[in-house]
């Protein structure tokens, strides 16, 4: 079992409207790893300032989360911060600070080189040969992407799109990339780039699963107060990495279970402020939310 | 087995950006009869004008379909025109011209007064109890209701609320109804106001069913080519009607049928402008297609 999470482990800064919380831990590797760590041992690359407390460092390890790519280095850790209004899809971003994040060049220790699986979670697709190339033959690679590389790395984005087995959109990014409106086209055209596998996050309305010849629908837990969706989407691709590195297997069974435990990760990190919620969660809550939703679901 | 549908029966002149229709037979009646035909014999109550066409009307019988509540009136039949734009979801009324509907008081004939299910599709909420009035003791009664009632009879349609079992409402009147916009909290508010049973439709998200004690996802059909989404929420009415009719029971299993049904229903319905799908739609599809649905939620 190995799977490596690239990405951000970082400060946010959360509005919304029933409350804020001022510079609490955040960051898609963190997310990621944690939202994994119910499934398997994951390693995180990434980087953070000498700010970053050493408790949630130590929270970290204590989820079997193996730091050793994760750098921590002279400087402040990467801050967004971000303002949700009634509607939890919609979020503006009011305040980005790069630090030590500015210049990451994601190193990986020796240790990780033999991983089955990769994720990279919100890299600029630019740099996803310098990492990959520091791998020795993944069995999986997956990534996610952020609106700006959209924007501004099109043909760079498009181009690791091609070589990518796994990729993880929300419903904005989908349209954004193919120009389909229609969900389901956007899908398929996604996985017409390339992609084997195509998760299509829909917030409330739970996901789509894309692959070669079938498409799958996943439900979200119905919640009804939303605290924070901050991590959704990174807790989302957790889970269902985290799932597939344990079962080891790629049969549509194991894959549409896979994007189920993606979603029931997504549903407990939105019910508190940042990884809140993280804390106090064990397996057999995983376990029983996974049993309400085939419940909910099963005809 | 006996469901009534009262409802119009109508012509709807249809813009979309892929084409146009004139004067084309639809109305909540006539779809969520024909949806409902595929599990049991629905009555119809309803009106329509001389220039109804009577090739229609034979072909609602030949689907088994009960017309002995359906009047024909000197004039011209209720006239409905609407537009969608690229997003299915949204529809802007151009045009409605009542005409033999604007004083339709339902008359229901002696041989539907046993029905077990009734079906209130769209009716003004203060005609209600006037309908109802007339059958005997009906098992279970349902209602939709449009955005019209929502403005202008609020105080009626709460109080016919607090008297139905079954209440159909899409994403849209659920939220402005209730005045919650979470989902979850605006379906959960809506059985708070007194049917055990409410279906809240989300168009391409498919559909959640709320009881006193459960949660249910339904799934849409992954179609990526709406013709035309009139009557998609009649049909689902109407199959998931047509459904607990057939089987007379209310477990939780057999109303997630149903709704799954409902679904199936909505999808066929969406394929083709009008009715048009209906003209070709065998029974043997609407059960392949619930296998597919099956297929494509089970994990």
């Amino acid at each position: 079992m190995s799977l490596v999470i690239v990405g951000s482990v970082a400060f946010d800064t959360i509005r919304t409207p029933w409350g804020d919380r001022e510079k609490i831990v955040g960051g898609s590797g963190t997310y990621g790893s944690l939202a994994a760590s119910y499934f398997t041992h994951p390693r995180v690359v990434g980087v953070v300032g000498r700010d970053f407390p050493r408790k949630t460092l130590a929270f970290l390890r204590s989820r079997g989360i193996d730091l050793a790519g994760l750098k921590v280095k002279a400087g402040k850790t990467f801050h967004w911060e971000g303002k949700y209004e009634d509607d939890p899809n919609r979020r503006t971003t009011l305040r980005t600070e790069l630090n030590v994040f500015a210049d990451f060049r994601p190193e990986v220790p020796a240790s990780y080189r033999g991983s089955r699986i990769v994720y990279l979670a919100n890299l600029n697709p630019e740099h996803h040969p310098f990492v990959l190339k520091q791998f020795r033959k993944p069995a999986l690679v997956a990534m996610d992407t952020i609106r700006l590389w959209i924007d501004t790395k099109r043909e760079a984005l498009l181009e690791e799109l091609g070589r990518v087995d796994i990729f993880f959109a929300n419903d904005e990014e989908a349209r954004l990339i193919t120009g389909e409106m229609n969900l389901v086209s956007a899908g398929k055209a996604l996985v017409a780039l390339g992609p084997s596998l195509v998760l299509l996050k829909k917030g409330e309305h739970g996901a789509l699963v894309f692959g070669r010849d079938f498409v799958f629908g996943v439900p979200a837990h119905p919640c009804e107060h939303v605290i924070d969706p901050t991590g959704a989407g990174d807790s989302f691709a957790g889970g269902f990495l985290g799932y597939l590195d344990k079962t080891r297997s790629l049969t549509g069974r194991d894959v549409h279970r896979a994007a189920v435990y993606g979603s029931v990760m997504a549903s407990f990190a939105i019910e508190d402020f940042g990884i809140g919620r993280f804390l106090s969660l064990d397996r057999d809550l995983v376990e029983a939310r996974f049993r309400q939703f085939r419940k909910m679901t099963a005809f």
